[in-house]
């Protein structure tokens, strides 16, 4: 038996973080771009872009800054804040699922249940 | 900001327990009757009942007993493993959104976001 939890930050009631972005902006980052991001994650360029920025406006941060020209043609590098971020969740994430569970066996088996 | 949080306990990466099984759970235990716990739900009596037997095989316990006969015309009581199940992801249950908020807005403060 195991929990496996979904995890949605919200902003009056929108979805403005999760498991998901957490992904998608570190790929941005990895990649330098938000359309090498959206292709690996096989998504629109516009879904990712619509995501990045409903992430933008629900938590009041910029997270990217555009790059022009160069070789690659331009692109998108993470903001100090984006990098935070990915830092905060990171944290906040690792080892949740198992903080999770042990609470929930604790539960149980004060019960006297085991599963 | 607020989290909100989805919870899937799984057997064999089958989905077997959650809120919504204790709620329905619950509710068939206050009306004693699958069918009506299922009507007030908005659920069909098949899909109330295949959910009941999911946990029940996914956890190897019996949740119910049928009751035969009498003004109701026959119901469902919970069994002591249901009703113990129900008490420990009661306690699970309880408390874990704010202590997830915590642990989150901590993480958040540490890398000096105030969201």
């Amino acid at each position: 038996m195991e929990v496996k939890l979904g995890v949605w930050i919200r902003q009056n009631s929108r979805h403005v973080y999760g498991d998901g972005r957490q992904y998608l902006l570190k790929k941005i980052g990895d990649l330098g771009s938000i359309r090498q991001a959206a292709l690996e994650m096989g998504m629109s360029y516009r879904a990712a872009w619509g995501k990045i920025k409903a992430t933008e406006e629900g938590l009041g941060i910029k997270l990217l800054e555009r790059t022009v020209g160069g070789k690659a043609g331009g692109g998108a590098i993470l903001t100090e804040e984006a990098k935070r971020l990915i830092g905060a969740y990171e944290e906040f994430r690792q080892g949740l699922d198992e903080l999770v569970n042990e609470r929930l066996t604790k539960s149980l088996k004060k019960q006297g249940l085991v599963l």
